[in-house]
């Protein structure tokens, strides 16, 4: 395939070598053989990776090694953008966040919350907002979702409505074909009395189905009075075995997760989640209430591990040719594939 | 619903006044209602329109009149942005999208050929945009087709591809159920020969799927170097009757359309379009062969006539927060609908 190549390379920086990060790191490496972009560092805090060459973790052609000191990495290989993936909660990244923000390198972060920060966390939101428009450049949360399945091809499913009433996104994930710490973190194998007491404990399934709604929301300029959200565990029928879980019937296997946004009493938004073992028909779906009715299908659903890499580095361009400052998905251009 | 107001309500002046500026106009009367836009003119040249008060033509509530003179009326009222649906190829509108460019306004035009300009009229895209930047506006060409289900959907489609070697779309329409311009374009009821006739003699049947391949490949940054377009008919089996025409078997009951992009021989970009009277199983198809292979359906298909409404009203403020210039819907913000 002959692409039209970019006017230099892409200066890429991998912060975060955990298993979406080193997936990155794979994909990026491709993508530098066609020159669209070119690895220049590798952060992470794990002594086990720290000093290994990237190449070594993952495979293909790369002098790079990880190193653990953001600040100097930084400072030293001065990339354009960073794909950012080292965690879920924005209070703990926003340090790193900053950092590569005040080293002038746009940020492209896979942590859920913020995909929509500004509720949730405004003056944090600010922080970045006016961080970034000082250094000029982006910050921007993404990923398969939060970041795209759920919220973002819901929005582009509204492309051509002249009206709508409601949203309904529903996504159905064979967990069992996904990585481990996904399993892990929809409680494969616990009990259900585990599962209630994670739940109530808080930080526990999917992240992200909130920021989604708020995502939808805003994109469409809605305003919701009331959001409620569901957590459920899908408990197995017979055993359902994945590579890393063995779950006898009876034990968890999975979530049942929803969110749901309305107005004045009237639903607007809803948004269900079944990630479990051995789901049957993976699939994604939204249905645009309005005019002209939308049914659209994913059939056989997004595959997320991979989904998720594709969706941080095809916000590469996206953040490069956009105004400084903190962005969501719904301010930058059309998602698309980038360096092909 | 309520819905965030916009800071002041955009000023709409709607360019055509044929069946999709009627329906425009009375999509915008109903944003109207709710404070989003203000309609503020309405231009066609048609002697039996002009004079005639907006409401009366489309219903609703506006003390607009139809009026034939552009350049006066965007003197007159200033609008901020055009809806102009006057006609198919770029050349024949080109003058009304420069008045409407030199008197401030952006434009959003259903014209198919402006959708992807660059290729087959590299002097007038140059023009345009020169033109545009100069007066600090936005020029852009959308619509359901093309502008939407082959083009951008099929790019949102990749969104979260790390790889793709090849897209295939199919839109299969049921001809009864649109416009009677539409029907009478894709020849309902003309014989064999004549479609041949008209086939030969070029302008005829659907306007659009090279620039969609275009649009594709673009956003892609694919370089191809061979196009090819079919253009078959569909004959009918049996009678087959819509609101407006009545076809025995064996006549022309619609479009057998293919649009295929190639790059040193293989093929990456597959587009078909079947639009015919009574097409059974109405639907949108998006395929991404690549890394995740996504299966898009849009089950019952997109309704044609009132996407192009919505793809057109959903421009607006996409228009508005771009940077100025030539557009396509690839540079501008992820569409979504507007003003609900």
């Amino acid at each position: 395939m002959t692409t039209r190549p970019y006017a230099a390379p892409v200066r890429v920086l991998q912060f975060g070598m955990g298993p979406i990060g080193r997936a990155c790191a794979h994909a990026l490496l491709l993508k530098e053989r066609r020159g669209h972009v070119v690895l220049v560092g590798a952060l992470d805090i794990d002594p086990s990776l720290v000093g290994q060459r990237v190449d070594s973790l993952v495979g293909g052609q790369s002098d790079v090694e990880v190193t653990s000191d953001a600040s100097a990495t930084l400072a030293a290989v001065r990339p354009d953008v960073v794909l950012h993936t080292t965690g879920s909660f924005l209070p703990s990244v926003k340090g790193q966040i900053l950092d590569c923000v005040q080293a002038g390198a746009h940020v492209v972060s896979s942590t859920e919350e913020l995909t929509y920060p500004y509720n949730k966390y405004p003056e944090l939101s600010r922080e970045l907002d006016q961080a970034a428009k000082a250094h000029n450049v982006v910050v921007l949360g993404t990923g398969v979702n939060p970041g795209y399945a759920m919220d973002t091809l819901a929005l582009a499913a509204t492309g051509v409505s002249t009206s709508a009433d409601r949203i309904e996104v529903e996504r159905i994930v064979d967990a069992a074909r996904r990585r481990r710490p996904l399993q892990a973190k929809i409680g494969a194998g616990i009990s259900v009395r585990e599962f209630k007491r994670r739940r109530r404990k808080g930080g526990f399934g999917h992240i992200g189905l909130r920021e989604s709604v708020e995502l939808v929301a805003s994109g469409l300029r809605w305003v919701l009075d009331e959001m409620e959200e569901t957590l459920e565990p899908v408990v197995a029928r017979e055993l359902v075995k994945s590579k890393y879980f063995s779950v006898p019937a009876g034990r968890v296997c999975g979530i049942h997760q929803t969110a749901v946004g309305r107005c004045r009493g009237a639903e607007r938004i809803r948004l269900t989640l079944k990630m479990f073992l051995g789901a049957r028909d993976p699939m994604d779906r939204v249905r645009v209430h309005g005019t002209p009715p939308i049914d659209m299908l994913i059939q056989g659903g997004i595959f997320g591990d991979t989904a998720t890499v594709g969706a941080l580095i095809n916000a590469i361009p996206q953040v490069m040719s956009s105004a400084p400052g903190l962005h969501t998905v719904t301010s930058v251009p059309l998602p698309r594939a980038f360096g092909l």
